[in-house]
């Protein structure tokens, strides 16, 4: 597999307009978001969707989780930063 | 349901000898640990069973995941520090 890359910020500017619930951490270098749900049980069932479509991809996200509130940090640190694959993993999360 | 109350220091620390993975973190006014796994499929499959007796202890854990890497924090909110309800769960958990 060759080395996945980091995105230009051009690249990184334009496909964030096709995420728009994610925002870019600098200090993280990653996109974050939280969602909310009704109660522990619905959050806990969305990050089992999130935990199969990520072992899917092959690509994991580091997350929080405290009752219904689910916190995701997506970033690429084999290419030290944001890559395509975030942008497409999150799109898949938001697809749920 | 009666207010659940904190533990004393003197019970605190008696209490924490019976789990000794977890430690009492002074600023979250609760006990944490943290477990790794050999993949993320290990590592959630691990959370799930976590979740569900979460769930019907109605105590739920504040939680980070990062690929095989479970870090949790037990504390009670409406008692405003550590319970014997964080000491059960946390022995629940253990015993996974």
């Amino acid at each position: 597999m060759s080395k996945i890359k980091c995105l230009s910020n051009s690249e990184r500017a334009e496909l964030l307009k096709t995420i728009p619930d994610w925002e870019y951490d600098e200090e993280q270098k990653g996109i974050v978001t939280t969602y909310q749900f009704n109660d522990f049980t619905t959050a806990f069932g969305f990050m089992t969707s999130v935990a199969i479509l990520s072992e899917k991809a092959d690509h994991h996200p580091e997350w929080f989780n405290v009752y219904n509130k689910v916190e995701i940090l997506l970033t690429t640190h084999d290419a030290g930063g944001l890559s395509i694959r975030d942008i497409e993993l999150a799109r898949a999360i938001d697809a749920l």
